[in-house]
């Protein structure tokens, strides 16, 4: 069984006062992301749903594409996923620089593109549409779900709610695009993408890289509890994925595709 | 002039109320690190001292070794540094995987002695040592200076500090690992590391990544205001770096090197 707390002794200082004590600490190891035997990642994380997260990082490059063309999964040691695949993966597409094109060199605008040409589709327009009461309970849904993260102050999570709010999964993990991977890879091993009826909430900010997920998972409403980058919202504009920063304290603002929330 | 935030038309929620309003985004795009003309990385970041970045990152990484191998350093455009070095080094360094050796394949213990590896020194245990109440007064500095951070909500920062607590150098990003870059690439480029009479505070979380960073710059004292994760407080024990950890609100836990707190 991995853990993925620590106990740690520390020194506590308060004010002039100081004195021996004990601290909880989230675990960060290295795990390796090999296809048919092949390394092609290693990321920080922890130790806990490995699985999910390979299958969920691979997902959102656009290297595997769905559960279909998973054959197996195997766990090597405690730090280290296989996955074989039925399928022609380009593992050298992850060597290649995925926020450059031949036209304009490295930038925003040719990272979006990049995503574009990954075969990411668009939003859909209709379908979706949301409460703004239910997004207000969202952070509140999340907070009393997480297991870790209260005890050690060092874990960022993603959660998964349908369109009435009710929470589905909610992973953790010291890095926040692992804690998304974790969450759609779940879903992928499920068979269930694309997540046409789904909201994901992440309890810090939002770069350009959990919207790029969280698009190709097809979600169409990304909530966060922390601000969201230029590129974050350039790219959620692109493919009119609902974007939402701030989400705390009965407030958020909404920074793209505003028809989903009601 | 490169922009550091940006504007954004945005729907403000309060409770059942909403309207127009405007907010400021921190500014992510791509920068690509080439060594005579050869890309190496690239990281998403915020605009600004793209020099320092590409320089710390390389110092970070163990490619640069001081100020000295430093020919000529190139901005290519907005978004890529191209630095020409006048020393043997090993781009191929990059591709492997850092974190694994031959013996143990990839853990923790690997990462750490990978580290080791790369010709870091352990932290001197005499000549650095500093007061607890100039510790409580780090985080009261770093938020007078922060330029950006209160308007966005969205940018890390990292700031340099003397052992009286007077403030050096700061930098933002939205990348917790380039914001560091940043101050300890300006002091490459100022040819000053090792850096054994310094402070670093770091305005979110410590992982691993940045408690090497800190290592190879050869600063004695890590000080953060969030929580460290397990591998970061296994690593400065192992360099004997003293690891502050919740900095703020007149506490803080040491984790590490408690001799250096007076």
């Amino acid at each position: 069984m991995k853990r993925n707390i620590l106990t740690v002794d520390v020194r506590k200082i308060e004010g002039p006062e100081s004195g021996p004590a004990h601290d909880f600490v989230a675990v960060e190891e290295p795990l390796e992301i090999r296809i048919g035997g092949k390394a092609v990642s290693i990321t920080m994380r922890t130790p806990g749903n490995d699985a999910e997260l390979a299958v969920g990082f691979l997902f959102g490059e656009g290297i595997l594409r769905s559960k279909a063309g998973i054959e197996r999964i195997d766990a090597v040691g405690p730090n280290a996923i296989d996955i074989e695949v039925n399928v022609d993966v380009d593992t050298e597409r992850l060597e290649r620089n995925f926020y450059t094109t031949s036209s304009c060199g490295v930038c925003g605008k040719a990272s979006i593109e990049a995503v574009h040409a990954t075969g990411c589709a668009m939003l859909p327009r209709n379908g979706f549409a949301v409460d703004s009461r239910i997004i207000h309970g969202l952070p509140v849904s999340l907070r009393e779900s997480q297991a870790v993260f209260d005890r050690t102050g060092g874990l960022h999570a993603a959660a998964l709610f349908d369109r009435e709010g009710k929470l589905l999964s909610v992973r953790e993990d010291v890095g926040r695009h692992n804690a998304v991977d974790k969450v759609i890879g779940a879903e992928v091993l499920e068979g269930r993408p694309p997540l046409h009826d789904r909201m994901l909430l992440v309890s810090g900010r939002v770069s350009f890289e959990l919207v790029q997920k969280a698009v190709m998972g097809g979600i169409p409403l990304l909530a966060a509890v922390g601000a969201p980058s230029s590129l974050a919202v350039e790219l959620a504009r692109r493919f009119e994925m609902t974007l939402l920063g701030f989400v705390r304290d009965d407030r958020f603002n909404m920074y793209s595709a505003h028809w989903r929330v009601l």
